[in-house]
């Protein structure tokens, strides 16, 4: 199922080119780069606390990923976030490991606390490290842990949508099935492959695209976060298709995800594209 | 048209191995490496004030990029770029997104102070930035913003010689239509391919290969640049035929790209330079 | 020759999956992400000092790489290394461009004082300057600086079992032939293709791996470090072919080596492995 809205996100995003602010880490920020460039937008990195204002105030999204983070880029983080929120911009929330440490802990929850993001893009066990500092988080089920399944997609869609409630953003949930959800509507995401983990960066390029999509199409959030969870994940599978036939290995699926990210018709992605309402 | 010092300067590159110290930014800094290898370089990059001087030493150019410029940072670019003016080194500012704040704007005008230039190298919006801070930058005409075109060229050629002659360094403006320029000779290049801007770092490895070519050609500064210019757009031009014909996309061009730097020979970099003398 | 305990090496690595917390170089640092995942591990990346220690924790093991060290990630280097110790996991040291600059010089020295390095691995150069540091390192010939031939390699292989023994850790020498070395048995290995010294990256990926290799087999550091610069330099071998034949350059011949290192098969790996015992 793909609605008109979803249909058109990506023609919107390729006509008004959105320049995106990335606060990011250095392990994958070449690939966010390109990707926003692959989708039709353009990039700008800045992360020095007197220049964050600034570029935020140029672009039309912020993007805010704690991948390595540290005391000089966490303080850029806020002012970028706070500045884009004044602006009203779309501020994009990636919670990279947000449980591995009490670092990223703390500093997700200053974020949260200081920045209204609009969307929130992690996997289950990330989401679950942001609701944790939260009420939504009290009584979690502990399989949910484990991923979304046809078992436990109620649970979760119960959880997600309690967390978009109290945090007022937008929440993704990737995995081998993802969920988009806002406080009373869901989309159930069923693309992808499993070979996008078998390279580093998937979840950060998909948290750029969301960024992007969101600046383009800033009256349809929820359609815009969909249909960028949707269009990364089917890229993955028309990338993976053409690796395993050529017999290749991850480095060919990495350039070969670019390729279809910077290919991809609208008429592909409707063809593709496996949102549907959860209900 | 391809002079003998031309041609010759990527066969001398490639015989001397130029070591290239770069403090630049950490998007496109794989690419940086790669791309000074591709050329028959080596690179080494050390942007910490303590080692800063010293891995100038080493090296026989230095190449300072403000792409995502810190305060730290900053500093060891004066350190470096000080240390290659005492040593005699060739040394290459390319200011990324030089008018995008006012902290690169600073460290703009703080590094055309107290380092001596070789070479600018930056878009036409990046290089009148640098101007506004200098005489040249007075009373440019607006038109010059939007690119270099057949109308436009006499003006720009005036401004950026005025600017060569300011700053005693060659000016390097890229574009559809690229100009080198010291303050009384100019090269047009109209070489590349529109597809480079559609990944990250072309603009950045070049000037990473200006810095290699000088390097390794000190007494032909303009004809080294001009060179460097040229064959990088040349290989662009290679790329993209051969992702078109493959019907493949950013993520194939990228790879290419480099493939094509790593594979240009003398042969095929004479009959593709489309270098003239602006007269 | 491959022993079963070598062969085993990658498969066990597979299975077990360890996390590797990497405080290494912005220049490679997405490669060795990568690397990481091809060979069957997982990366964290994480360089603050806050989080140093935590991050060590959840990970099985700890690889530092001093490529573009600056004196914030100094101190986490020390926290983590010192903490890897403490928890008995093993941490690889990789001392790129050990004598470049005296803040690397003294930043080994520091490092190899505090903390106790399962696995040295560099260039002979980058080994040298450990070893003059230490008792081995004096009176070291001249002519091994310029690498390992069969003329020299017995005083080479007598001058890293010295090390070795001081250092107590395995000592790898990486170049046209590598040595894998404890204080008493030697590992000679001839894998490998001089392209891997035209893309930047090679020796930091290499070092990761190893870190993965130990953290799966902490009972077998020696052959699992042997195994890792067997397994990575044969998969050299398999890109250049396939970049050969497809008359292709440095950018083909990088997605390749990473297609190679995920798609290396046990059976690939004992038919190609080219290591003997130094007797």
């Amino acid at each position: 199922m793909i609605t008109k809205k979803i249909k058109d996100v990506l023609e919107i995003t390729r006509k008004k080119r959105p320049l995106v602010h990335c606060i990011t880490n250095y392990v994958t920020v070449n690939d966010v780069a390109n990707i926003l460039l692959a989708c039709g937008a353009s990039p700008i990195m800045a992360d020095d606390k007197k220049e964050a204002a600034d570029i935020t105030k140029i672009c039309q999204a912020t993007e805010i990923n704690i991948g390595t983070l540290n005391s000089r880029t966490i303080e850029s983080m806020l002012i970028a976030g706070q500045e884009a929120n004044r602006l009203g911009h779309p501020v994009i929330l990636d919670p990279v490991g947000a449980g591995a440490s009490e670092l990223r802990r703390e500093t997700v929850n200053v974020l949260l606390e200081t920045v209204k993001f609009t969307v929130i893009r992690g996997n289950i066990s990330e989401i679950k490290t942001i609701a944790q500092g939260k009420k939504s988080g009290k009584g979690v089920d502990a399989d949910i842990v484990d991923g979304i399944t046809t078992e436990n997609i109620e649970k979760v869609v119960s959880f997600v949508r309690k967390l978009a409630k109290e945090t007022d953003a937008v929440i993704v949930v990737t995995g081998a099935i993802d969920l988009i959800s806002s406080s009373d509507i869901t989309y159930v995401c069923k693309n992808g492959h499993e070979l996008m983990s078998s390279i580093t960066g998937t979840g950060c390029m998909l948290s750029a695209v969301i960024a992007a999509f969101c600046a383009a199409n800033p009256k349809y959030l929820l359609e815009a976060t969909a249909a960028a969870v949707s269009a990364v994940g089917l890229c993955g599978e028309l990338a993976w298709k053409k690796t395993f036939e050529a017999g290749e290995g991850t480095g060919s699926f990495r350039y070969r995800f670019m390729d279809a990210v910077s290919l991809l018709s609208v008429k592909t992605f409707t063809e593709g594209c496996r949102l549907e309402k959860y209900e």
